[in-house]
């Protein structure tokens, strides 16, 4: 099984991911946890490349194809292997940040998008992804106040450092791309307490294993 | 206008390159002279990754997209502009290492390919690719020599350390690749003499400016 967690930055991925990999981890399964950009070894390099302040000088193009790069060898190299072995991977963002980032937010073709997404994923579809949604600007207050306690700006505040105008759209098209994939993707509201959301993804993936197992 | 320099590794590029741009600078050219891997800022790290002999992980995918990143970047921050300020720009290696070292080299499909490589060249294509044609067994040959001389196996080794049958492939790939693009790949046998070979360059060179001012 495999499941994927989508959003804007300050959503609260990385501790809801946590809940989820102890409550089920508690329930008896093997769990893997990764993430996008650098679940590799390779992948590790490129995240210090896009992430980093210094990147400026980046085309859009460069970038998109080094998502594609770190996608291609995270899923032939740690998830397709975890899956095989039976573990639920779970990943901090995955091939939705591709379309939604580069296509809605930078404008990319979205055609071109899907399909070079394609040959990265290479069959490797999430069987669930859980979008959490929340304002923009909410998001990057909390984005912000967390680099600057763990002194990660410089290092890993390439996109918080985008306008508010990119996040909106990224938001938006994170919701249409929901819309358009829905029976994978799930919406939850971020704008919410910690358990109030936790509560929705344990309903869900527990949901999304039983259906599994049929 | 645009030339780049193609062939398996040991074909004397380096050489030949130099030997082109003291010529067309004597005859009053601008010209700037680059590389694939590596022509940009960030192209340099990349080139770090992709021919570094510790890189043996790296997936056929991934690789190829990282190829298209450098190219991107490599296009719109270094080559346009170059050419955009009439410069004649010289390229150590471009799109067609791609198309022939992961298509024929490897077996990735070829329209994939191809395709992809024009998203990252998005429309700059050389006016004139000289492709240095030689034996792989002696083009080895002279590589290992030049990088042992230079204690360049650790950094750049990689593609030096593939089997003979991958560099025979790469080279049969090469002259397939010219055969279809006979307008543009001009071949050179490159068991000649450096003299020899470079009067057959500075022919074709001049051929291909006179045919650009007409």
């Amino acid at each position: 099984m495999f499941i994927t967690f989508e959003g804007i930055e300050g959503t609260g991925k990385t501790t809801q991911i946590k809940r989820l990999v102890k409550f089920l981890e508690e329930s008896g399964h093997g769990v893997d946890v990764t993430l996008e950009p650098g679940g590799s070894r390779i992948g590790k390099e490129l995240r210090k490349i896009l992430l980093n302040m210094d990147s400026t000088d980046i085309t859009g193009q460069c970038e998109f194809f080094l998502y594609l790069a770190d996608r291609a060898q995270h899923v032939s190299q740690v998830i397709r292997p975890a899956i095989e072995a039976d573990r639920i991977v779970i990943s901090d963002r995955f091939a939705d940040s591709t379309i939604v980032y580069q296509g809605y937010g930078r404008g990319l073709d979205p055609k071109l998008l899907r399909e070079l997404n394609e040959v990265a994923v290479s069959g490797c579809w999430p069987d669930l992804t859980i979008l959490l949604d929340i304002e923009p600007e909410l998001g990057l207050k909390r984005a912000t106040t967390r680099n600057l306690d763990e002194n990660k700006i410089q290092e890993e505040g390439r996109f918080e450092a985008e306008s508010i105008e990119f996040h909106s759209r990224v938001r938006e098209g994170y919701l249409t791309w929901a819309a358009l994939n829905n029976e994978r993707i799930f919406v939850i509201n971020a704008d919410q307490t910690p358990d109030e959301i936790f509560s929705q993804i344990k309903d869900k993936v527990l949901e999304v294993i039983e259906k599994g197992k049929k």
